[in-house]
């Protein structure tokens, strides 16, 4: 069972079947969620961003409507949305030039859906129900963002606390290589890692930083199987910062053969969350 | 130590250093190596592939110059080339300009190097100097394979089998994407998983499948580590075949959360490999 934050979500199928309308016009204002895709996804404080979660191909778009942010729409080209059964909110109908004219550019996976986002869990809340947690600090790329993501729904992960300098995981394309995982694991901000460390600490939890760095104990000798854990990440190139280190109960790492200098960080997380699972 | 395959290789530094030599004209015939590239690191046996190992940035290239691929040349910006330091082939100092005309694209790495292939180490050699091998089915994505050996080098895996259906690891996108890394791990063809089962268990391995499906031993829980162990892995989407399943000596899984059907091959295979470490 996950977080509360995901109860009360209507299973597929239990919907109103909602009417799928046919549009011929790119210029259609209801298709206006779906205008010019590559800046509307932006976060809302950014220019031109309205913040919306986009989700793009049938798996993505099934996740969406399984998911807790409410849908304000749906476009594809008839064979997807038919793909999809019970459909929450008007799905509009079109060809896939009219789509690419909309999007602004050409999309090969043939329906998208668009939704609200929803207030994240607040941290305390999200600490408080959990028992392992990820928590990042500047992992800035929106793809390794999504991939960790998909790999925390994978290997049974409550949620990821989004330390300084992290990208919105809820970006598009975050969202389209998390496989849409990203829309089922909660996750919230944490500005301050040494507030957010206490108060994780106050619930039981170890802090375990992941970083090659010399004298960080072997991940599969230090005990933290079975434990309340956090694990702290940091981004591929320059790696978590002396503060969080420092900051975190414990440093770990995974044995790595000579020469190679790193893994990419969503695949060293899905190790991690392997050996404490 | 690794492989036998890479005994000898000159480290860096220890080279000749060759003639920088500046180019202006984008059809020079000694810049051929590097042209239209998007067709030219396809397999030999393919149309128009001439089959070379191609290196784009500083780190890669510096991977292919340590590496047992003879390097032919090299063509970069000034600043790119000069931090390579010694080099073993000439080279081709231009603007990114003339790059780009050569190359048939934009390229934002600034250097290049172009290798030939060396004959593949044989199947019976590499399984006779090895302790942990991977034994890939049908892995097709070039940048899933790139990811693979990429986590194979960093985890310690001594080769890689490829059996039907894998793609070609020196393509350049494999090689981009493996950081590298695939230009140390030694591979060979398996074409036949079932006459190559027979070659591992005669020489002291345990074949594990990894797969979702039911039955199988959790991954933890199979007694892998410190053996001689081929993890044998599929694509993403079929997964592995029931023939390759039922040939292998046991199949085993990473225990997943409800809901998620499977994590990228790449992942899978690095936390396999941490396993069994």
């Amino acid at each position: 069972m996950r977080h509360s934050f995901y109860e009360g979500c209507s299973p597929l199928g239990k919907w109103d079947t909602a009417r799928v309308i046919e549009i011929d016009d790119p210029a259609d204002p209801r298709l206006d969620d779906f205008r010019d895709l590559s800046t509307a996804d932006r976060r809302p404080d950014r220019p031109g961003g309205r913040g919306l979660v986009i989700a793009e191909g049938v798996v993505v778009v099934e996740r969406l409507l399984r998911s807790p942010y409410p849908v304000r729409g749906l476009l594809g080209v008839r064979r997807r949305v038919e793909a999809l059964g019970d459909l929450p909110a008007p799905a509009y109908v079109t060809s896939a030039e009219v789509m690419a004219e909309v999007v602004g550019f050409h999309l090969n996976r043939g329906v998208l859906a668009a939704a609200d986002r929803t207030p994240q869990p607040d941290v305390a809340e999200l600490v408080a129900s959990a028992r392992r947690l990820a928590v990042l600090e500047g992992v800035g790329d929106h793809e390794n963002l999504g991939s960790l993501f998909r790999n925390a729904a994978a290997l049974g992960i409550d949620g990821v606390l989004l330390g300084p300098g992290c990208s919105d995981p809820l970006y598009r394309r975050s969202v389209r290589v998390s496989m849409g995982h990203v829309l089922r694991v909660p996750f919230a901000s944490m500005p301050n890692l040494t507030e957010g460390f206490d108060l994780l600490r106050r619930n039981g939890f170890t802090v375990a930083a992941l970083t090659p760095r010399a004298g960080s104990q072997n991940l599969a000798d230090a005990g933290l199987r079975g434990r309340k854990v956090a694990v702290l990440l940091g981004s591929e190139g320059p790696g978590l910062t002396e503060e969080a280190i420092a900051a975190a109960d414990l440093a770990v790492r995974i044995p790595m053969a000579e020469g190679v200098d790193s893994l990419n960080v969503a695949t060293a997380a899905a190790i991690a969350f392997y050996a404490i699972a």
